[in-house]
């Protein structure tokens, strides 16, 4: 039987790493659950961050997937150690690849990242950065206003342009920079936006992008890369309003989205 | 006792994947083998090129080393299947690295390969792609002109650019492709050449660099990176003419290499 992949996010913004997945691995199979309705999981604790993602995982795991990818920030910080460590089936997050791809591209060892406010406290680019390359000095920026003008579908325009101008100018500031890596999976949406404001000097990295990539080489590493050219269909589940979700969803990919489904999670058992 | 990561290449071309493993990767240690005495490899049948690979491969098993890269486009298109499958340690090729960010990528999923007769002939990149993605169109061209001219120091310049532009002539005709693979380990060093040349919509995919970001995925995925922040120091070993190597390896290098030694693989037994 072919299997599925797994990809969990706290709500949509996952799916602009589930879009490029399938682009770069037309041949797979996607499984995606969006826990939109405790999202955003940003301001939570730990502890619930850490028994809501393992409520996504177990229901995943209940079907066959072969890899998960933890297409979330706050979920990759605090949760992809232990999930890497207890599952038997291959595990990404989405922070490692964007800090990896950042390294091969910068040439002055000085890297900017912009995140969610929890993305940017816990630290989690810096060092992984830092675990790699000592050397490397990161200007990081919370930009608080880019998730909301995403989901209000704000994408270009004057106010568009106006809040990335404003948000990013302290990072602008500093001058230092020849990379910057959008540590947020919202905001491939605005890559052109953020590109302008900074400049062509800048080289932007997508985590969306840099995740599906890493994906590809650990199923091919596994032995496990589809190799039959068929056209999978891919399954999308959400905790939360499925309208809401089929209407970001169709807005984000090219073809509108077949199959959704509405999940509970509270009714999940959170043992693995 | 800490562990190095072993590179081979049949002579040279490979120092510019181990620069780029070194910049990426800069807390481990590296050891260099290149069979500067038996190459090129291109033009060596299947058999020669796997005993001789083997012949390396089991002279850096005897130093210890955690992973293999196999920096040589010619001996990964023939060997590395059975190396993956028969050593106990990560092995990576310089193939699937460029073929995976291609796809990466490109936007119209026309991919240009430009490489030795031999890895033209051999349709090793095509194969990697179509793999992946069948619906890649592939245009690769052999470039026989460009490793002599590379070994010679022939870098920048009107000559350079001559045969540059003369070589590369049939693949701007065909005027679709939005990405180019370098499927040579010598081509790095003419990158900006062929840069300029197919021009700025096209995407210029150096294997040597995306070999060293999967190459740190994988040791990260097998926890086996290095987190000592201390300064390696790496061995070169060479079969052929020592002052040779140490001419063009520093200066491709920014600092002189400081650790270079002779190696006669011919006394090196080629079983495992």
């Amino acid at each position: 039987m072919k299997q599925a992949i797994g990809v969990i996010d706290s709500g949509v913004g996952g799916l602009t790493v589930a879009r490029e997945l399938m682009r770069q691995l037309p041949k797979e199979t996607f499984i995606y659950l969006g826990d939109t309705k405790r999202c955003p999981y940003g301001p939570r604790s730990e502890e619930e961050v850490r028994a809501f993602t393992w409520q996504m995982v177990n229901y995943l795991l209940g079907k066959n997937i072969k890899m998960l990818v933890v297409a979330c920030n706050t979920a990759t910080a605090y949760t992809l150690a232990e999930l890497q460590e207890e599952l038997d089936i291959p595990v990404i997050g989405v922070i490692d690849p964007g800090a990896r791809a950042a390294i091969k591209v910068s040439q002055n060892k000085r890297i900017g990242v912009i995140g969610t406010e929890g993305t940017i406290e816990s630290k989690a680019y810096p060092q992984a950065l830092a675990s790699i390359d000592q050397d490397i000095r990161v200007n990081d920026l919370a930009c608080p206003p880019f998730v909301p003008m995403v989901e209000e579908g704000i994408l270009s325009g004057p106010k568009a342009e106006g809040i990335v101008s404003r948000t990013l100018q302290p990072l602008k500031d500093m001058n230092h920079i020849d990379t910057l890596i959008l540590g947020c999976t919202h905001y491939p949406l605005i890559k052109d936006l953020v590109q302008n404001e900074m400049g062509d000097h800048i080289q932007v990295i997508s985590s969306g992008e840099e995740t599906a990539r890493e994906a590809s080489l650990i199923l091919a590493y596994h032995k496990a890369l589809e190799t039959d050219d068929h056209t999978p269909r891919h399954e999308f589940y959400t905790t939360g309003d499925m309208e809401k979700f089929r209407l970001v969803a169709n807005s984000w990919f090219e073809e509108p989205i077949q199959i959704l489904k509405s999940v509970e999670l509270e009714h999940v058992s959170s043992s693995a």
